[in-house]
C-alpha cells in the first residue's frame, strides 16, 4: 500500500509530505477494507502536518474525509457488500459503552479515536485517507448514496457534517427560521446549503462585499450582510435565530450577539485560541453561545441521504495527489473555492 | 408620601440618600396603590445612585423588592383585594404587545419600564419602594403567600426570581440534574434552596472555604467546592449539568466550563464587564454559555409559591430606613447575610 506522508515538524515550506511504501493493515472480522478514490484536505491537516497542535506523531498520514470502494469485509460485517462506495470521517474508534456511545454521538466520547494520529487500542496508529487504501471498523463508515459522485461526497464528511450536527442539534426540525453562516469557507458554504434545505431564511456574513454574488446565486442563500458595514449591521440587530460561527481566528463576538433575536443562538464550530463577550447582551437576551464538534456517525449518514435527495453540490477543486503541497499552501491563503479533494485513485500511487 | 431618595451624583462617602416629602400618585383605572412595608436592597440600587451606568435621573427613589398592603384599587382590578399582601420587583411596565409581551417573559420587552428611575408612557418618571407608598399597574403586582412573612418575601422579587428563572427556563423540571452555584451572595443563597426545592444535587463553588459550613448547614447544599483548589476542582471535572454563575467580577471562565459534562450549561445572571473563554471547551463538549435576566411576573408568582408551600427561608438582615446608608456601605464590602430588608412601615416616615 503506498501512503502519503508527512515525516517531520517542518514548520514551513516546503510542505513535509512525501510518498511511502507501507504494509497494508489486516482485515479484522468486524472491518471494512476499501481502496481510496477521493480524500478532502482540510485545515486539521495542515495544523496536524506541522504539528501546531503540540500532538503530532511523525510519520503522519492526513486525510479524514475519505470516500472508497470496498475490497474486503471482515466475516461479522453484514451492512456493506463488495464494491460499494463508502465513506470514513473524522474518527475510526470509540469505547462505545459512555453514555455518547450508547447515545449516538460517539464524536464526544472521550476515547475517541481520530482517524490519523490516533492509537488504536492494541497501541498501532490510525493513518488517513492520503493513501491508496485504508481498513476500518465497520460502525465507523458510511454507505455513500448511489445517487452522489464520490468526490462530491468528501467533504461532506467532516466539513458537511460539522454544520449539520449544531443545525440538526439546536435547530431541531423547526422551518422558516432565520439563521446567519459567518464565515464562508470548506464548512460555511455547506452551512448555507443545509441551511436552506433545512427550510431556513439563509443570511451569508462576511467581512467584505467580495462573495455576494457567490453567496446569493450560487450557493442560494437569502441575504448577504457585510460585518464591516456599520449601517447594514445595525438594520440586521436582533433579527437571526442563530448564527453559525465558523471563524478559526480569534474575533470579538459583541457584533454578532448583537444580531441575534431573545433566545438567539451562536453556534461555534471554529476553534480559535480564545474568545471574548459582553455578559450583558447574553443576559438581557437570553442568548446562547455553544459549541458542536463535527457529527455522528448517524449524522453523517443522514447528510449524505439529504445531499442526494435534494441534488446539492459541494464546490470543490479536485486535484491529483502530486498537487498535495500547492494545494495546503493555497489553502492556507484561502485561495479556493471551498474545498481541495484529492483524486487518490487517479494519482498512480507507487513506490 | 415620604420617599427616601438619592438627590445628587454623590461619588462615594456620604451616601447622598435623605428623605424628603413628596405627593401621592393617582390610583388610575388598572392601578392598585399600596402602603409599603419592606424592601430589598441591592447592589443594583447603589449602581443606581452613584449613576454608575451613567443613566440616573435625580432625585431617585431606589427598591426593586417590595413588599406592601393594599390600600386602594383602580376601578378594574379584580384580582386584589385591600388589605391584601403584594409585591413589586424591577419592572412596572411593558409594551404589552411584543412577543415577549405575548409570551409572558415581559422582563425582556424592549420597551419594559423599570420600577425606578424609568419614564412611564406619559412621562412621568417611576420611583422606587424607598418610600412610604406606591401605585403599580396591576399587570406588575403579585400576590405574596398568606404563609409567607413579608419581609421574607421581599428578596425573592428580584434576587430570588433572578436565580429561579434561568433553572426554570434551562433545566425544566428534571428531577436529579447535578448543579452548581457560584458565589454566595443575594442570588446565590436564594439559588441554592431553589435548585434544593427543584429535587437537584447542588454544589456550591466558593473561592475559599470560609462558607462551607454554612452552605452545608445552613442552606442545604449538598457539597462545596474550593475553587482555589486545583485537586477539588480537577476531582469535580465533567460532574455538573449546570452552573449559576452568580459572580458579578470579571472572570475566566474556563475552570467553571470544565466542571460542566457534555451539554452542560453556565447560566449567567452576574453582568461584569466582559468574559473571556476557550472556544475548545464549548465545541468538544458542546457545552453552552448564556444569560437570563429577573424573572417574568409568572415566575415570580410561581417561585412565591413554592417558598411558602416549601417553607423555605430567605437569609435576610431587617433594618431601619435611617440605617440604610450604613446597610449600602455593609453591602458594598459583602458584609450581609446575605441580604438587607429595609423596614419601611417601622420607620416613621415623617417630614
Amino acid at each position: 500500500m503506498a501512503q502519503i506522508r508527512s515525516k517531520r515538524d517542518g514548520g514551513g515550506d516546503p510542505m513535509p509530505i512525501e510518498l511511502l511504501a507501507a504494509p497494508m493493515l489486516k482485515t479484522g472480522p468486524e472491518d471494512v477494507a476499501f481502496k481510496v478514490l477521493y480524500c478532502g484536505v482540510d485545515h486539521t491537516d495542515l495544523h496536524q502536518m506541522r504539528n501546531e497542535m503540540h500532538m503530532t506523531t511523525y510519520p503522519l498520514v492526513p486525510g479524514h474525509e475519505v470516500v472508497g470502494v470496498v475490497i474486503e469485509l471482515g466475516s461479522e460485517v453484514k451492512k456493506f457488500r463488495l464494491g460499494e462506495i463508502v465513506g470514513v470521517g473524522g474518527i475510526v474508534g470509540s469505547c462505545g459503552e459512555c453514555s455518547s456511545c450508547t447515545s449516538n454521538i460517539e464524536q464526544y466520547c472521550s476515547n475517541r479515536i481520530f482517524t490519523y494520529n490516533g492509537i488504536y487500542k492494541d497501541g498501532k496508529p490510525t493513518q488517513g485517507g492520503f493513501a491508496s487504501a485504508m481498513v476500518v471498523h465497520h460502525k465507523f463508515v458510511v454507505k455513500i448514496p448511489e445517487k452522489l459522485a464520490p468526490e462530491q461526497a468528501a467533504p461532506l464528511l467532516c466539513a458537511g457534517v460539522t454544520a449539520y450536527s449544531p443545525l440538526r442539534q439546536f435547530c431541531g426540525s423547526k422551518k422558516g427560521l432565520k439563521g446567519g453562516i459567518l464565515g464562508l469557507g470548506g464548512v460555511g458554504h455547506m452551512g448555507v446549503q443545509i441551511a436552506k434545505a433545512m427550510g431556513h431564511h439563509v443570511t451569508v456574513i462576511s467581512s467584505s462585499d467580495q462573495k455576494r454574488e457567490e453567496a446569493l446565486e450560487h450557493l442560494g442563500a437569502d441575504a448577504f450582510l457585510v460585518s464591516s458595514d456599520e449601517a447594514q449591521m445595525r438594520s440586521a440587530q436582533e433579527s437571526l435565530d442563530y448564527i453559525l460561527d465558523t471563524i478559526p481566528a480569534v474575533h470579538w463576538l459583541e457584533p454578532y450577539l448583537s444580531l441575534l433575536k431573545l433566545d438567539g443562538k451562536l453556534l461555534l464550530v471554529g476553534a480559535p485560541k480564545s474568545l471574548q463577550f459582553d455578559p450583558v447582551s447574553l443576559i438581557l437576551g437570553r442568548k446562547t453561545i455553544t459549541g458542536s464538534y463535527m457529527g455522528s456517525m448517524k449524522e453523517a449518514q443522514e447528510l449524505l441521504e439529504v445531499w442526494a435527495e435534494k441534488g446539492l453540490t459541494s464546490m470543490i477543486e479536485v486535484v491529483k495527489m502530486d498537487y498535495v503541497n500547492t494545494a495546503m499552501e493555497r489553502m492556507e491563503r484561502n485561495d479556493v473555492r471551498y474545498r481541495f479533494v484529492l483524486d487518490v485513485a487517479g494519482s498512480n500511487l507507487h513506490e
